[in-house]
């Protein structure tokens, strides 16, 4: 059985812009990909190229998120769900000779200055991503103020090291930026012995 | 006096690189921009676009590396000079309505996996940059193995912020990705009072 049309051309039109990009991929090609005929493009989108890339956007954010998430989740603490989030992504670059990463990224860099609708399209998965990545911040421990900076740098590190990595064929800039995660979360954690040089070290506990 | 033809078509393809990404730019808007003839591009660039967009990489990375490392070696010291860093790019973004920002990272994810040339010539900056970042990291003290890792994971900050930074069009998640990189910075430098937990202090310094 085959997936309905509209859901064949959301998912065709994701594959190529994670791939290639918005401006490089053609109407053309997405409707080999899905194997769909002409008219049910503007049947199903009728905003054409830019309602259908606007619907991939937000299907491939989706998707992402519950892929992420369940990584992220499958893991007994924060730090072990870092590790499992960044070396299942050094793992999906090589596994795809680097190919897959982020499914917005290239679009969203292609559509920031140039097209309103869907830079606000990729700002609104970028929001979603921030709110799923806060609340796993805060269930684990992290301050409230901490939680939104912190996650707001994890995804910068992760999409940074995407394209670093991406451009150099290697893992290494994934790695590093798990490394620096760690260092990060720890940070955030608050976690006693890791104090500010010059404050005071808590009391002594006592031994009862 | 205008710059050589040469020079003027460098420079805007790398201006229209920036801002738009690679797919979306034509021969002839870059020709527009640069009010040059038609003929005058196989003349300079045999190879066409993309000989001419290999240039503009190339050319934008030197550039760049120019540039901030100005910024960089602009303060008396590391933490210093990674405020002045991005801080620096907070203010570019908003300077330019968030169109400004690396000048490489729209065609690096568009070409990483489609043209094999151009992704070379993406990864040879990054290169480039990285090595120039690990110079200046130990120079200021980072420990020689922390040093790579360190520069990786700075650029990924500065790029993953500058994606999230130009969808979101708010300089957040830049501020965000400075205040993690002076946590990084500060952990990577081990200044003495920054000791890793259960470490023994060291002597205390004798008064004279």
């Amino acid at each position: 059985m085959t997936a309905p049309t509209r859901q064949r051309l959301i998912e065709a039109a994701s594959v190529l812009f994670r791939r290639q990009g918005l401006a490089a991929t053609g109407i053309k090609q997405i409707l080999a990909v899905a194997d769909a005929p002409y008219s049910s493009l503007y049947h199903h989108f009728p905003g054409g190229k830019d309602e259908l890339a606007a619907a991939a956007i937000l299907a491939s954010g989706d998707y992402y998120e519950t892929l992420v998430g369940g990584v992220w989740d499958s893991a007994a603490d924060l730090e072990g769900s870092m590790i499992a989030v960044f070396d299942g992504a050094a793992e999906l670059l090589v596994l795809t000779d680097y190919a897959d990463a982020c499914p917005i990224a290239t679009v969203a860099l292609e559509v920031a200055s140039t097209n309103e609708t869907l830079r606000i399209a990729t700002a609104q998965v970028f929001t979603r991503w921030d709110d799923a990545v806060t609340r796993r911040l805060r269930e684990a421990g992290v301050p409230g103020s901490a939680a939104l900076p912190l996650s707001q740098s994890i995804m910068a590190l992760l999409e940074g090291a995407f394209m670093l990595a991406r451009a150099a064929k290697t893992t290494a800039p994934m790695h590093a930026a798990r490394d620096s995660v760690l260092v990060l979360v720890r940070a955030a954690s608050s976690v006693p012995g890791e104090r500010v040089p010059g404050e005071r070290a808590p009391s002594a506990r006592r031994t009862s």
